[in-house]
């Protein structure tokens, strides 16, 4: 089914509908609905993959209400980053890593872009290889973003695709990432966190933010050649991973299943 | 031309003399012979790659004998490791880094398996991750090895082939590269440094040891699909990289050259 009516909220209606209500919903708001939509897909005893960023912090915030009304029970809870540990730690969800559990039942995270094909760029919040871990090792995965974050490319949105690179010669390893794509109308820029130092992720690596002119065609090809450069750790391309998006909208929930099409 | 001559050395007579000279020499004098020879592509002016390890250390020690002789002038050297950085300082080698001089004339390093296609293992130093970003910049790259690393396929020491991995859930990891070479009769153990803690790389990241039985075949498919795990970092295998391989033995020196067989 690629429509879905959402009973928690009276926003949330169907896209099928021919009058949608009239309130206008913030980003969060959206980000909100989506995020509930996706903890529908939760059951007691499950494996859970806890994503990272503004939209998976309500998943995880609703996961914990769950459990404390006795709605869910059972839940181990894999954080991707340390700011989810923190956050599920807080709400008393019990927590695990992929060594105890190598096999998730269901991972729920955000999405920075997300291709037509459910191909998706993450990171922008610098977790991106943990995420791929976790939502690598999950049969489920189950991405939940406002719609604009749909794009018709990767890279479409013009926003960044972030690269994880060992700090060691970070500049050589920038300019490489730069040369490799400038096909495409590349830059690549270290990002900046507090004080304008360099950003440092979880791992103790830095991100280098792509920014791209135009459709890089097969992501398969480009992902391998950017694996290839000695400094990367690991690229925001998230190809062939997720099992369902579910895009929260003005006027409605939209859910899209891989290898179906709305 | 593969048989070479090395008037530095008596015993390093070329293996095409008849009667080769009676007297023995130690691994680590084959080290150093392969070392010295290599130091002869070396020319003033040149920006340098500096290897790590037992037979790169003996290249590092002429290159500098060679600079205070004042046989060798205006060398930048590029450490490939904070261990041979410190040598290099102690013997008054200017030293700089990728980021300021993202071209190397020339590189050499030992490594420990080289292949008939002069494929290379390296990293059993631990340095590989550094040693592939500085070499894969290298105009040439030049490797010394005693006869003892000459295999018939990667892997086929018995010794380790060694992975860099980041340490968040590292046992999670060596897992899938153990299961993704498996049908290769495939172990992988992390490496240990002192009082059995993990050894930790000049990144700040694992290595995994993987000790194989077969003849992986096409290697280049099997690089991408460890870079593809995310996280991998690194790997050590060095593949279509060596421009030179300089090969000491009992009975004298060896020059293998890239797309030429002896």
């Amino acid at each position: 089914m690629a429509l879905a009516y959402d009973p928690l909220f009276i926003s949330s209606s169907a896209m099928d509908v021919a009058s949608p209500p009239p309130m206008i919903l913030t980003q969060d708001e959206l980000k909100r609905i989506a995020a509930y939509k996706a903890v529908e897909f939760v059951e007691s005893g499950m494996v859970l993959g806890l994503g990272t960023g503004s939209t998976a912090k309500h998943a995880v915030d609703r996961i914990g209400e769950l459990l404390r009304q006795g709605k869910l029970e059972n839940i181990v809870g894999i954080p991707t980053s340390k700011k989810t540990q923190e956050q599920a730690l807080s709400l008393g969800i019990p927590l695990s890593d992929l060594d105890a559990h190598p096999v998730i039942d269901l991972s729920i995270d955000g999405a920075d872009e997300v291709d037509p094909y459910l191909n998706l760029v993450k990171g922008r919040g610098g977790s991106l290889l943990r995420e791929k871990m976790i939502e690598g090792a999950s049969k489920k995965f189950v991405v939940i973003v406002d719609e604009s974050k749909m794009v018709k490319h990767i890279g479409g949105s013009k926003l960044a695709l972030p690269v994880e690179i060992v700090p060691f010669c970070w500049k050589f390893t920038a300019e490489k990432l730069r040369n490799l794509l400038e096909g495409y109308g590349c830059e690549a820029n270290l990002r900046l966190g507090e004080k304008e130092k360099p950003f440092v992720t979880d791992n103790g690596n830095y991100i280098v933010d792509m920014y791209l002119e135009e459709d890089m065609g097969d992501l398969g090809v480009v992902s391998d050649s950017i694996l290839r450069l000695p400094g990367v750790v690991e690229h925001g391309m998230f190809l062939d991973m997720a099992s369902t998006v579910i895009i929260a909208g003005e006027h409605g929930v939209k859910i899209k299943n891989k290898h179906t099409s709305t």
